[in-house]
């Protein structure tokens, strides 16, 4: 019932956090093409960002497309993520404009691992509510791409300080991880929309 | 039939405050973590705000669902409600930006206690449009929380002149009162839905 | 069918414009009460530009309650509109700044009668989609509200040179105006709603 | 089922895309009507951004209108879409801030033709999905508007650096062809219309 509300509320964050982002690329004063070269950083934060918010949205999307029952535990879970989510344009901004230095590249993974959990405890929250033979627990399975990306966070936090573009390198395989269609939760739902035509 | 947009119109308009607000989490120029540690009163205002949004976007959300009459009073305590709501990222950045001093600290209670009594004049307009026998009016109750939230709101406002890490306490205590779940609502409903059930 | 999609495209619109301008209320440096005194015209043309803008979701919702055909004309008339109103933050932003001078009074003006205009262009294409002997033709019946509401917006654009607290005088008058209930509006909605209840 | 998400997603961003832009018509500070001279560039670029970017919502509207079936591959596509859009603004401040000057408005067209193709790679994937029997194959036909609006984009990215006049001519021109409305677009939606009646 009130599942509705929830997605539109997280679309719409989601929606302005990817969109406030473009305003850190600073438009330079000037017209000459040579002034969008120091612009290159905070466009590959961008570009870098963009895609994890998708990813997250989609997530999100195909999570609570399964979900029938919330509960208020779910609606905190859910703007807890969404705080953490809050703050990657700040993250993005700061790695950006300073050349993806150690310490920005650092909090950056920070982040993303805070948010990396949030999704984690909303998703078992999920769980919880709708039991361990649902579909959805069938789609989550094991969740190893949740658990990888937590220990990738992790190690590109350490690389930070040792190689940035290790660092920056971790976060793109994350993302490309993700990117990759996971053929088995589509799968899972054809299998489950056939089964429900059976039995109607 | 015209709640939804009701319920569209509040959310966008809560999601984008709660967003434009980490905007005042202006970006440091230079790389070093010590640069951040001046943020942190405003980070701290940003997470305090984040909470209350989230508690009236978690309120407005349980009052709208047992709704079912929209009338134009209603629409139109509803934007007052948004009004004062929009205020909110405005005194959080004054109160962040000066090290939570006293009359940022006093300002943005004023501007909580606005939203809280807008609150009440919604939720008496419904109240008055369901009548006195509806779920809605047994949820509510005496709404012993909106009332305690408004006293404490107004003593917060004259502690921030003795000492305002008080005040900052009182508004930490309000958000934690809404914060822990009201199984009262959520049983009520449950009640509702199962006579419900029994009637058809 | 497509009219949900209007209507949530314009709440977006309309939402991110009331929010939006909450940015001009720029936070003053220092903590002193003085310091929020020359912010005092800039917060008086927010609140009327705030409430102009909820009008003007608070009738476009009314008027696409009782749509039921959705024209590609109806999609530019409405995105028509929606540019006008885009301009809201800008001209109240200046007026604000500019302690209500008169130049700034009276673009104010002009861009509130451009989307008078296009609101008339809008309401226009939808009779004539609908029928003169439609709800909604009944509803707006002559529609004296706006034809008296362009009126006022040309006199205040000629009193801003001569004495631009006229000008607001008139502003504001408009926005009272609309402020109060239509009861005619409400009345036939729930007339109609009788006689289709009659009808099945 | 997961279409009105998309739908609703999309919506989003394209709203705060188009109010953001906005924002680039920075408020000037005294009140002379004079001051406002200088944002006529701006001001021209916001317009022809705000056409496109409506353009794009329209056409995008129609386009999801008749599909029913979403694939993974399909919101990827959307978020690839919606990301070459969230530079329009950043383009259209550089371009309107430099009074149109050639690489500015070069740059102004490589993002136009990034979307345009972008969309088309979308069209392309729902195509797919959906067969080449459907109604929304018929819609689109041999897409000449979009194959022709790719070659304008490419004549004016090369035309900027001659003169940017005639870049910005071709711009328009672009805009005008998808302002005119397709009457086959509206016609074979009737007639399908039409003919599903006459199945049931």
């Amino acid at each position: 019932m009130n599942k509705n509300r929830l997605e539109a509320f997280s679309d719409g964050v989601i929606a302005i956090i990817i969109t406030i982002m473009v305003l850190e690329l600073k438009v330079p004063h000037g017209n000459s093409i040579d002034l969008l070269l120091p612009l290159l950083p905070v466009f590959i934060s961008y570009v870098l960002s963009f895609v994890y918010l998708g990813i997250y949205w989609n997530n999100h999307h195909h999570m609570l497309h399964a979900v029938w029952k919330v509960s208020g535990g779910m609606l905190w879970a859910n703007l807890h993520l969404l705080f953490w989510l809050s703050l990657v344009p700040f993250t993005t901004a700061w790695m950006g404009e300073n050349h993806l230095a150690e310490w920005p590249v650092a909090l950056y993974g920070v982040v993303l691992l805070m948010a990396a959990i949030a999704y984690y405890i909303l998703q078992h929250l999920i769980l919880q509510e709708h039991g361990k033979e649902s579909v959805l627990a069938k789609v989550i399975g094991k969740d190893m791409k949740g658990k990888l990306s937590i220990l990738f966070y992790i190690s590109a936090i350490f690389c930070s300080f040792v190689n940035h573009w290790l660092a920056i390198l971790l976060y793109t395989l994350v993302a490309l991880m993700w990117l990759i269609p996971d053929r088995r939760i589509e799968q899972a739902f054809r299998e489950q929309e056939a089964l429900n035509r059976e039995r109607s």
